[in-house]
């Protein structure tokens, strides 16, 4: 299997970067390889100096022979039972293989110690690049890493304390749209349901639904926003305790896949006439018993301008980081 | 984080390995890692002293010391886009939480070679355990890592040339009941829709569709089988092609869950009446347009049950290879 990076007149090596950090080949060593008590002023001058000629270490020679590296990169998600994030992962492994590349997937499991843990880890097996949907408050940590040439995109929410490759989706519009299709139905009171305000993406998207309600002249009831709907049993638990109000909404705004699909589930049950709209399109939402309508988009393209991204930097672009953002679309399902 | 494993009394290092073997210490470090031009029988000398002794490459006290892992177990699937594999994921990586490991998930892509190439990639990042489900018919190549202590798990098929624990479904009995359903339906012209016969699960459960007819004295008839069927979209063009015909079918078997998705899609899409029955469960199954029989099983149970083993074995379990088999069951949605 050949390396999927295009030729080079002459990488640089260790030697060159103990040259221009003006240290012993050793000292790179011991940086490169993460040996503990090296003092601080001698990794940064190697850091420097790696970044300074585009030093990558797993181009280095010594390595390559070795036997150990496949050109492999690295996939953080947050869950893969959710088919948002294992479409992800299928879409990156599909680039990864048009660049003779192996993928390696990991789940953060939404814990930011875990992130950090599996990001280090991965960065000690010595992946050629990763893409992370982030879940941690801090990324700065990974900054050697990125400094040593191992480039990082980040999909879905941006990262924080690091200037990187974001990809994210339109979510405030999204939700606006999905939020002022409700209100165009004649919906006042429109619950709103999601996991956590301090997701990035569930953030936008509450500004999103309030700024579509601001706009048709409806106030923001609190009452009506239900957090901590983290899978469809959840979902399916807060829409029958608003249903069961004595003023229940009469629609629903799911803020992601899962929670549409519980919230569906329990309206069916109830054969409830309530409008639901969702955040995410799922696979079969087309065929489900009642009437539903998703802010929709591509998401294999989604994944695949990310992963195209982080091989764009692999390759050896070096250009200032991007942040690209994708539309949404509103996708009305009637009855089947 | 502590290392999975239970404490023992003195765990065998790679001096005792060289001792038992008769080798120098250079020579188990290079069997160990792998270099090459080491002359076979030393390679068999090492790996018997090792297994005799109860050698784990990963307990080496210069390994744990070095910095690179913390507890890492590797799980292959085939594709992570398949519900009934990102599930798989999910609990594999519940389980490995449990045990305070990480999990990092390859996908082979249903090619022997890239199978193998991700297994000795795995192992060549030094993780402490290895789940399968086996794409290749031949697995001799990960003989000497188990005997250096990586203990192989292979679920949902069994491996071949390498003795280790395997879990698999009852899925003879399975596609026996979903055809048996069908007849009992009245069917006497049931297609079967698959994807390889050279996939285990797959040629299992035609054995079981045979078996079913048989019983009911009908013939197997091979102008109703559709083998290559190998998403929704395929299965979708099978159905419309057999319908088409003069001589259509009344009933589908699907032999797997994309199968039916997609099968269940054109019949609903031409408002078929034909009946429909579908090996694997999915999530939205009972809220289909649709009346819809499913060969379900827990799935959760059973990548449980192999993760378990194989933490079993990562904690010292030396008991002869087991293969267990969990039985499935027939659910008939009606139409909602």
């Amino acid at each position: 299997m050949t390396h999927a990076h295009g030729d080079r007149l002459r990488r640089p090596t260790m030697v060159d970067v103990a040259q221009r950090a003006g240290v012993s080949l050793k000292t790179v060593s011991r940086v490169i390889n993460k040996s503990p008590h090296v003092q601080q002023d001698l990794i940064d001058r190697v850091l420097e100096s790696a970044a300074a000629l585009g030093f990558r270490r797993n181009h280095n020679a010594s390595t390559l022979r070795s036997g150990l590296p496949t050109a492999t990169i690295g996939l953080l998600i947050e869950e893969i039972a959710n088919p948002f994030y294992s479409t992800i992962a299928d879409v990156a492994a599909e680039v990864a293989r048009h660049h003779e590349t192996l993928l390696i997937t990991a789940s953060s499991e939404e814990d930011p110690a875990r992130e950090q843990q599996l990001l280090r880890d991965l960065c000690a097996r010595r992946v050629d690049g990763l893409l992370v949907v982030p879940t941690g408050a801090d990324h700065a940590f990974l900054r050697p890493e990125v400094e040593l040439g191992v480039p990082v995109v980040f999909l879905d929410r941006p990262a924080t304390g690091l200037l990187a490759d974001t990809v994210l989706l339109d979510n405030r519009g999204g939700a606006r749209d999905g939020v002022a299709g409700l209100v165009a139905a004649g919906h006042r009171r429109i619950a709103v349901l999601l996991d956590s305000l301090s997701v990035y993406t569930m953030h936008e998207r509450v500004l999103g639904a309030q700024e579509a309600l601001a706009a048709a002249g409806l106030a923001w009831d609190p009452s009506l926003v239900r957090q901590d709907v983290r899978d469809p049993a959840a979902a399916g638990r807060a829409v029958a305790e608003l249903l069961d109000r004595a003023d229940p909404p009469t629609a629903f705004f799911a803020l992601n896949n899962r929670i549409t699909v519980g919230a569906l589930q329990e309206l069916w049950r109830r054969r409830s006439d309530a409008g639901l709209a969702g955040f995410d399109d799922f696979e079969l939402s087309h065929l489900m018993p009642r009437p539903l309508t998703v802010v929709a988009y591509d998401l294999r393209a989604y994944a695949r301008t990310a992963a195209e991204l982080l091989f764009g930097r692999i390759g050896g672009d070096h250009s200032a980081p991007r942040t690209v953002i994708l539309p949404t679309r509103l996708v009305q399902h009637p009855s089947p």
